[in-house]
């Protein structure tokens, strides 16, 4: 089944993108966390959301919450690791899993982190965001996994299967799910280092002999998720209508420049789904006029 | 006394402008109706404003007026007719008052109404849109309004006392506060006509031969508050950061294009504000730098 519009990203962005997009009759699918948003869930107290005073982020996490809960909108929780532009439509890739949309609007916020020193120039030389993905490549090798989350954890434990080493490096409080074959190093790492293919992850205090490297984080640097996205430093480059130089492509939110503000984000998603749509209605005109032509 | 930011429009855009730019503490001040926004009262429901599900115009009005007054935000009930750059600083005219800001950030709606035949033609040569401004310009001489709002019974009041005879034209339910000396014209307008200045009103049922038009809409199209101001069609040209062709001079909302939706015109206050804010941040450079030199 191929969507209208995947919109990435669950915080106020992606959430009114969905909402707008619901009403507007669309076929749509949410990526995104049940949590909605960490950095909403976190703020203490919001005073600028205009018509809601005064309110801490949990609570108006949970008023957003209820909004697409009242209209029917799932989330579905999945991250994408990689969005493929297939002329017509594009092929969003979740591990193992593929889907199809039309359009695509990006709301992944900012929070990347740092890049690792040595993380981009190793990037596919031994460098990867998605263990299940390349799992087959690293059989019987030594492999290092950064974690940020909980998810990481699944990903090691299937990549201990394939590998023969796998090296755990938790980037947050570990909750310990993982295989007994696994190794936790309870250290910091500081760079990736290699010849033509990455060969050693140095920590604070100790270093690996690595022949690879996967770095879990809630969500991929959007420039190295849409191969040719046009990127202004760490900020999706787009227009005043959320459009990208990836025609059927949309950006919302933080990932989309400052400020960093909810409700700035949120009307952002609205105007992405009003360019999408206008994408997807001439699309649909493209079509009815190929079929007559026929 | 200099405000830091001069708001002129009280919908969503103008109100979240509001909220922010009282929360990152500067000296504003608000022009609109107590009434916020006719087109937001007069919206039977309202299902994308994310975070506030299926609710009406009406109560949705009342919680932004909650809001900004719960953050001591007054409006100032003042029609602005004219805003002109000064360099550092921005003059706006309402009638006979003037008032003075570093910045300014449009957020006027769309809805300026079509414009009559010759209006355009005859701007400056007989056609006026502020009585009060221009009424010396009229005296003994004969000269119509067309009012779209009660306002505009004040400004036809002060233009009788000055000009010889002054025909009335309601667009509106009139509440009738006129002096008896005003003709009030019970009519549709078609066109102004003249030759070098206007002579003439025709409207569906008759001909008013006059020296002088007055047009008194809720808001005067924006190309012709601001001089110089660059528009695109009906809308005021501007960047992602909502920043106009007039340095200091910002856009937000419906002027400032489609889509026209509440949710994102409040988004486009927040970001006009910040924008404005950087603005003022470089200004207060460039002030202590003189100062340093000195």
């Amino acid at each position: 089944m191929r969507y209208d519009i995947a919109i990435i990203g669950s915080g106020p962005a992606g959430l009114a993108a969905a909402v707008n997009a619901k009403i507007r009759n669309k076929n749509i699918i949410l990526f995104g966390s049940e949590d909605i948003s960490q950095k909403l869930i976190k703020a203490p107290s919001i005073d600028n959301y205009l018509g809601i005073s005064n309110i801490s982020g949990l609570d108006l996490k949970n008023k957003f919450k209820n909004h697409i809960e009242d209209m029917g909108i799932k989330i579905t929780q999945k991250r994408i690791n990689n969005v493929y532009s297939m002329g017509e439509y594009f092929t969003l890739v979740s591990g193992n899993d593929t889907y199809e949309s039309t359009t695509v609007i990006l709301a992944t916020g900012i929070e990347y982190g740092k890049m690792l020193k040595g993380e981009e120039e190793f990037l596919g030389k031994g460098v990867g965001y998605c263990a299940t993905c390349d799992a087959m490549l690293y059989r019987n090798k030594k492999v290092a996994i950064i974690g940020y989350n909980n998810e990481a954890e699944e990903e090691a434990n299937f990549l201990s299967e394939i590998a023969s080493n796998v090296y755990y490096v938790p980037m947050y409080k570990l909750e310990n799910k993982l295989n007994n074959n696994i190794n936790i190093i309870d250290d910091r790492p500081v760079e990736i280092k290699g010849e033509k293919l990455v060969n050693k992850l140095v920590l604070k205090k100790s270093e690996l002999d690595i022949e690879g490297i996967f770095i879990i984080k809630d969500s991929v640097s959007p420039k190295y998720m849409v191969p040719g996205l046009e990127v202004e430093g760490s900020h999706i480059k787009s227009d005043k209508n959320m459009s990208t130089n990836i025609e059927g492509l949309y950006v919302a939110g933080d990932c989309a420049g400052k400020p960093y503000q909810y409700l700035k984000s949120a009307g952002q998603g609205q105007t992405a789904v009003s360019s999408a749509i206008s994408h997807l209605d001439k699309q649909k005109i493209k079509k009815s006029v190929l079929v007559d032509t026929y």
